[in-house]
């Protein structure tokens, strides 16, 4: 298990050495790692600004500032109880939509039938649907605890394509990959394309929260309404950036002005313990448009951090 | 009017033809629109950063991230109420501030006239002397309502010229524009040039707001205050977006430290119901100061979004 | 044809007003135009960096710097003999590209059938196939002249996959398209994937002139090298910036390190004289990647220019 | 002591002249200055992003947009109470930590024994070591008054070096330059690299105030704890701009997501009144990340300005 | 005259202290200097990319990098032979060109009248005309050479306004401040406005030497040519930034793709010997579109160095 | 040997994974490997723009875009040759350059002793003396090669320190690490510290070309006068970004106006072939000053693959 520690920055420099996620060892075959970290840049399912396929590697040059030990969970040392490892990226092909997804869902199979949970690191939303397809063959249909500022549950998008980064949390209700009446979708805010826009989402059956109401829960009121939410029921955390304000995360490819702060935010996920996580992503950062401090990436890895932490948490 | 209806992001993607606001027509004649958008590309009265002359075509190029329907004033769709339209820009002479003034004042005047509000998108805050001038011939003397980290009340600038973005609303209440016993100006903060550099204000009769004392009121207590104030009088509002924190807007003119969010000042945006919107201006939005993300001017794009949703609940 | 003239930069400053193609009228129906600029937003095709679909309103922003008049081509004015349109965007699929493809073809098909030369902004290089589809369909087969850094005849990429920007130039030959024997590629350089990388396009029927060999040919050199290879043939021009080195042209998908300086390659575009030009584009103008100073942009703003100062010429 | 007023930006454009903080005389000589605020651009001992030596002049760029008047402080004219001057930088031999902390000891010294406050622009938080071993000679041990998302409290930092970033205030306890007793850390959060991250802290004698604590004791609670912890002894404070969120701060070597605000440490530190402060820093501030809108080096300055109002306040 | 070299590069590293030109003493009085640099941030005149008022001090930023020996000219240390300070910046008024003109005029008169070769840092080049007036008072009608993209010899601008940056040479000639028979702009080239924007030079009686023309004479060729025109006149050289092609000084108001290169022009301005130089300009360095690098700012900073060492040969 | 083949950019695009250079395989054991290349992530030994320590990951991830073939030397295919590797960085200690130092010697004795030819990637120019003091124990010394602006031979900076940046080819002769008669010194041009500057190169023994010589003696000529100069003897091979251009090498830290132009000085390195290179290293690039294109880095892996090709011809 020794060579799952990642490189320690008190002894060795951060910017030392080829930058993989937390420093940890970056492997083809996962082994029995308990969780594998892995990278899905794909930003074909993209309605706007491209460049997500960049996120990956952006939240592996960031994430190297984080450090093992995680005092919101009582201290504990993330990689004493869980065998990490950083799994590399599943291909994709630009410009092929469903052929990306493919791989997608070819790669999260490939590690969670391994035994690892798959934390991705995207890519646009649209790859959360080919993930959801590998871990319900695996795990049965989840609940989904989903942060967006947007729910993501458009029928379709231009030309009536019925996959994109707009549409997944449709077509995993659709596909019976998750069960909408364990799944929370909270952050929503914003201007509306239809009046509908909020209400399909509760006409597929999930539970919304919006960032006003979020807000106004508290991080404890939260964990709670969650918690009662999946109920027993494993969970597929997804992540979009864009949940947070654009002055916290400004590398997204949609924001949306008035969300909740980076400490908010992290609040509220630090208050999400108490559920089994068995697949993960954080999507949707897009380092061309985070500028020169990349706070958007150092983000995007500290909620990756925080999510190994709750998994942690259960082991 | 069908006509006015922006292109739908759904079906046609974003970056796909030419932006102007939120999609709209873009027209030189805006025959019986409700709302004219248009640009004030002047940075002529700039005291220091200056790039506000790339303002308006910084925010209509975010703007097209903004959908129709506004769920925080009961999903109201401001396209089915409101005719707007772009109305393009007023023509400037850089170096010549009085003449862009003029151009300005010429142009909203005949938006006005047409029947239209004109919502101003600058440019730098000596933009509003002269939308006032033309919208007071109309109107009479207007109510103020003015966001901004400064009073803009002083006396002169830079050897004593009486004209510049830190000068307009003196020059208002001198000439007659705006009621100042109707008006408010909201969000003070930040070192002073002189001890008077507030008192300055309460002398020409504003009430003044400080960004402390709008946190501490709340987005209903301030909407409740700005009522009271301005009760019956038609208003003017201005939006400089230096009024929030440079988290939030880096992009401006004189950022000051420590104001609202983006969250925090929607929600008081938000909150102002209840009142006539003849003419309003969201200025000192500079994209050279942006970042690759541009939120100061999406978070532009969205105080103008909001107030259009303003004024389509009065109609 | 009076609409038809450019604003005049010397009486409304360039920043006024959204920007269109060198300030042209911005219209939907063509008309009696001689030449329509449009733009192709896909970077479906790109298989590094994303962002071309910003390409063509980034090159519109910055060819608001040009005047009409070329002193390169005896003091043509362009707009007193070419009626000339900014014709909008193609509609474009993210994600899908053989759906974009499609679109882009209608639309160059819309264009030329109207009598139109299409002058289209990319965009990454697989626009070029579809608009020579439609091209191929008014005009017959036709000689290809094409700048670049690549051969772009590779036969497929990542898995298989038969369309993408590094492969329209062979799809061309396979479909009948252009007429490789009356055809020639200018300016590759650079590492190769494979021995073929080059001779590839020779076995096509390509002539190829390298970086090298064009700067040893001179600009009039190369000039009549084109000439006497196109001889009497239609010309579809197709630019792709990379073909300028990463000094000059930064904001492109896979620069090349060591290519011609801006000055040396328009000195060889405006030796370009003689031929018949029906169809040309711009392509692989990505700005997410071009600096604040924007100088690919500019420069293929530049190039589209003498692009219709080489057509004016013939009118 | 007219000649100490700094410029005034009403009467003459900030961005002419040669920058120096708050447009202050720029002296070698500060006479019988009462503060001398002082450049020590050192980044040797930053053990991740490099540039903190451009602290300094940054900050000094944006210190032009501060105004004399603190209205947080009863409006009291700092510059009517105190003769504050530019001493410019400490040298500093890049590559050579030690060399550069034995500079910075000297110019400290030098600043005090001519009786002024040294008010220290960083450089990374090395500074703070060679600071206090000239200050403790002047004035005895100090308290200390620290905010910072880190302890900087580690024993070593690579290859068991004694000397960095990381590591100033154990040496400083070590030492004697401070009271521990009398001393309180402020504002620590994220992931720890040992479990004793924390703890070393305490053992050491220091007080730690998390972030979340801090943010629930609020800017009355903390300068309440504050006051009673430095109890009647003479204070060194010290602010490592990375204490705030990146999004306010994304300027730094080191970001940590989640952190106060710019609005809350501002109250934070308005808040600390009733003590003497003899010594001061503002460190870690590094331009290269902080993007055009400068938006760190801006509130470093602020943060500045706002000790010398508390300085001020006790004369 | 010890106190005029500048601060040495070897001794004490280039990013300690505030940065003046070439590190050299920044004063108010010129005393005895023979050379006396100061900025013009004036960016009034400027039709378009607005910024240049950050010229001056971004060209400092830079000229620390450079050294005082200069091998192109016989190895001459400019500092043992000219006795060259920093005399800041003349003040401006923004928004109000005429006034700014009015302080540069002021500006320029005081340095020359002290006895000082006036070299000036743009701003925009509507400051030359201010800088001509004050040196022909002086010197009488000047010869002018000047390097440029544009003539800058257009009649009016926006509405008719006779002060611009685009004027100020036929206003020179208008005014008796240059001898145009004595005269040569040298660079010009691009698209052109009116067939006369050349021709117009021409008929001031301007000699014209474009690009194309400079880089065929060569740097031997285009020397005799200057000195052969300027023919025992006491000359001003202005300088304008955009003469060079974008891909070196992307930081300017007006790029114009294909220019010189940096080797070329400064092997050009380096074989400028045998005039004497008698006030000289650095104009439209604009940082804001410059990039991390400021490739512009150091260029111009070489550029004014060569001038200072041109003007050592004669001393 | 298989397992030397990098990535095919033809078969998994180029964002994929995590970047090693060329995308090679990253090993710690460097086993039977022709060529070991590898970074030294040191930037102690830089006096003015730090940020060189993320010099070898920004090439990594530029290097991707180049491929296996080199079509300048008889279309070489590098790793059919040559087994290549990536060896990862070197351990460096910030603000201890002398440790740095140490470790650097370290790293390239245990490449050398192993057999393969180090290619580092810095990192500042100090890395290149204990590159030399490691090489010359195994090949005894050695002949220098050596493109650079500044002939780095300076015997001292700071307070008499006698390891810089500006040092290390003054160290080397006097370590008797290289033999002077047989090395050559290329690129020097810009102003100078002292007269010695390029003649105290020449007393050391050295050989010197200045930029405008090796303009004025091409490819060919430069190669021949190389080849004579080495003649015979093992070649170390060491290449600052900053002789380039600052339009082609932003990215550096002692940017130099006036020097060739990317594919100038890649035809220049292309004529380089007729003898044996046993090291080298292709160093000061500073991505923080490189801008979105970042075409600093490709250029420095473009010319670190063209150092591969001149290796593999020999084997």
């Amino acid at each position: 298990m020794q060579t799952q520690m990642p490189v320690d920055s008190l002894g060795v420099p951060r910017f030392v050495g080829v930058p993989t996620f937390m420093r940890l060892p970056y492997v083809r075959d996962v082994g029995d790692a308990d969780v594998a970290v892995f990278g899905m840049p794909s930003d074909c399912g993209g309605p706007y600004r491209t460049g997500a396929r960049f996120g990956p590697n952006a939240i592996r040059a960031q994430s190297i500032m984080l450090r093992p030990i995680n005092p919101y969970q009582g201290n504990v040392n993330v990689f004493e109880r869980l065998r990490v490892v950083d799994a590399g990226d599943s291909p994709v092909v630009p410009g092929y939509l469903l052929r990306s997804m493919d791989h997608i869902e070819r790669t999260t199979a490939r590690l969670a039938e391994a035994g690892a949970v798959p934390l991705g690191l995207g890519g646009d939303h649209s790859v959360s649907l080919p993930e959801l397809r590998a871990l319900a063959r695996v795990h049965g249909p989840l609940a989904l605890v989903h942060f967006d500022a947007h729910t993501d549950t458009w029928d379709s998008y231009f030309d009536g394509e019925r996959y994109s980064a707009g549409t997944p949390f449709r077509r995993a209700v659709e596909e019976g990959l998750v069960v909408p009446e364990r799944s929370i979708q909270i952050g929503m805010r914003g201007s509306l394309f239809r009046e509908s826009d909020i209400s399909q989402s509760l006409e597929l059956g999930y539970q919304v929260v919006t960032t006003d109401e979020a807000i106004a829960l508290g991080p404890d009121g939260l964990g709670q309404r969650v918690r009662e939410r999946v109920a027993g029921q494993r969970v597929f955390f997804s992540f979009d950036l864009d949940v947070v304000d654009p002055a916290s995360a400004p590398g997204v490819q949609t924001p949306e002005a008035g969300g909740p702060t980076a400490r908010e935010i992290l609040s509220m996920i630090r208050a999400l313990t108490g559920f089994e996580i068995v697949g993960a992503d954080v999507v949707e950062t897009n380092p061309l448009y985070d500028g020169p401090g990349q706070v958007t990436a150092l983000l995007a890895a500290t909620v990756a951090a925080e999510v190994l932490a709750l998994i942690a948490l259960r082991r």
